[in-house]
């Protein structure tokens, strides 16, 4: 299992080649504006310290996106100096799609859901011997995507709580493997995009039926990562649900507040605060993750 | 004269007002976020400081304002429980004058330039006994701005060089003060808002004719503050001037590097240097800052 040290050596893996993002205060809460990472979202962490440490030939890079992992592995084969392929089900955003193509990744568009662009993307890694680079359920993806928690420590200080969204669940669970026992993470998931409540639910991970609502092309995961699922329940991350209306105030308010465009499933931690799902107690200091920022800007403008 | 222990009492005066802004790297330079602030500027720092040591009574605030100083004092006064009143010229944005009204400012549009604002606020000021706050000549004024150059020296430690955009030179000033002569401290204008520069030809503040362009609602002051040109000049800061065609390409990099939305003026320092008008030396570093955001952001999408 991921533990700290595979974060920490993630760390030093990653680093020059991805963002060292910032922090702000909103009202004694600690946004990390994961947000302004290259490519607008924490991905290209988990990218780089798979392909670094895996190593890849002149064949390049392999992946199945909604989106944000399709950009990191894209980024990250440019910055290399490789090819990459990216397979994309139709559900994702034309503007993650077009930003894919504007970074010279070869996009292949299909499959209503996440599940088959995946096993396309299998099929043509078997093909073209290219590395590929799962979204999530990797633990070199994991403990790169980890570093974003190691980067909060630094720059917050101990805190007592840290929100997080999750889809696959990479992130959270690379979070909760930096933090163990000392912060208690929390997994924030939409109604519609539920895979590791499901999966707290059924004690395994399940595949999730009508996956939707505005943070779908972030969130979306079919299921939770086996890996995820295992290391978020040994650091006891429970799951809580937002409204996709609660995303959007969410959203809303990092505009309106900072002037920042979070894309909905960017904004899905927040919600949990805004809404009252989750209530802290006096006195607790808490961090909140702000993972995503690639949507249409005009869905976020009042 | 304003000096560093002037901006030293404004930062503990405005502490718990303001919002510590970011920093993030950018190729080795460091960009203050200070686009980051409350009401999407670094005017709040300005207001609050003049407020809080002049005091104010239940008549409340008025100034005149292109729109983010009129933003700070609006924003400053509902904070406070107080009242605003604010002039703006037609040449303000429509996005700016609907943000003043959302704020709940009783906001007056008419002249066609800063200066004829300017007059009908202090007119009004007579009347009806509020606290006017100048947009940048006064000494309080200056030394809030100057808190931004205090942060960013804790932030980034000793930097070589730091470029500002100058619009009447509140910000620009109160940075100079701060830094003194630690740091080379450089005034970026544009083709067509170019107050510090036509005064440092002329060796005094004169007023300039036909301000325009696209940075013109956030700098396009009609002169230099004489305190502002005093400071500026005492701390040997040259003028630079960029093309409007520049600091389009600086907003559209602030979009597409970190999907930030930076209003034209906002952007103009970084136009310094992407343009090559500014070539820093060598190992030389770099600090520039980014300072409003109160733009349209369908204008910065590409």
């Amino acid at each position: 299992m991921i533990s700290r040290s595979d974060v920490l050596a993630a760390s030093e893996t990653i680093r020059g080649h991805i963002r060292r993002t910032p922090v702000v205060d909103l009202d004694g809460v600690t946004l990390k504006l994961e947000l302004l990472q290259h490519t607008g979202s924490f991905k290209p962490r988990g990218t780089f310290n798979k392909v670094l440490r895996d190593g890849c030939g002149p064949e390049g890079l392999i992946a199945a996106s909604g989106g944000n992992h399709g950009l990191a592995v894209a980024y990250a084969a440019r910055r290399l100096g490789v090819p990459a392929e990216v397979f994309v089900p139709t559900i994702s955003s034309p503007t993650k799609v077009a930003r894919l193509r504007s970074l010279e990744a070869t996009v292949h568009v299909g499959g209503s859901e996440y599940a088959e662009a995946l096993l396309k993307a299998q099929a043509r890694q078997t093909e073209t011997g290219a590395l590929g680079v799962h979204a999530y359920d990797d633990p070199l993806v994991i403990a790169g995507q980890g570093t974003v928690g190691a980067e909060l420590h630094e720059q917050a200080g101990d805190l007592d709580v840290v929100l997080v969204a999750v889809g696959g669940g990479g992130l959270a669970s690379g979070i909760a493997a930096y933090y163990g026992s000392d912060v208690q993470v929390v997994a924030v998931e939409t109604e519609h995009t539920n895979a590791y409540a499901a999966a707290v639910a059924a004690g395994r991970p399940v595949v999730v039926d009508r996956v939707g609502g505005p943070a779908a092309d972030s969130l979306g995961a079919s299921s939770i990562g086996v890996l995820a699922f295992d290391i978020l329940q040994t650091n006891l991350v429970p799951s809580l649900l937002v409204s996709d209306r609660w995303v959007l105030v969410a959203q809303q308010l990092l505009w309106t507040e900072f002037r920042l465009v979070a894309e909905p499933g960017g904004a899905t931690a927040l919600a949990a605060l805004l809404s009252g799902v989750y209530v802290p107690e006096e006195s607790c200091k808490v961090g909140v993750v702000v993972c995503g920022s690639n949507t249409d800007p005009q869905t976020v403008i009042a």
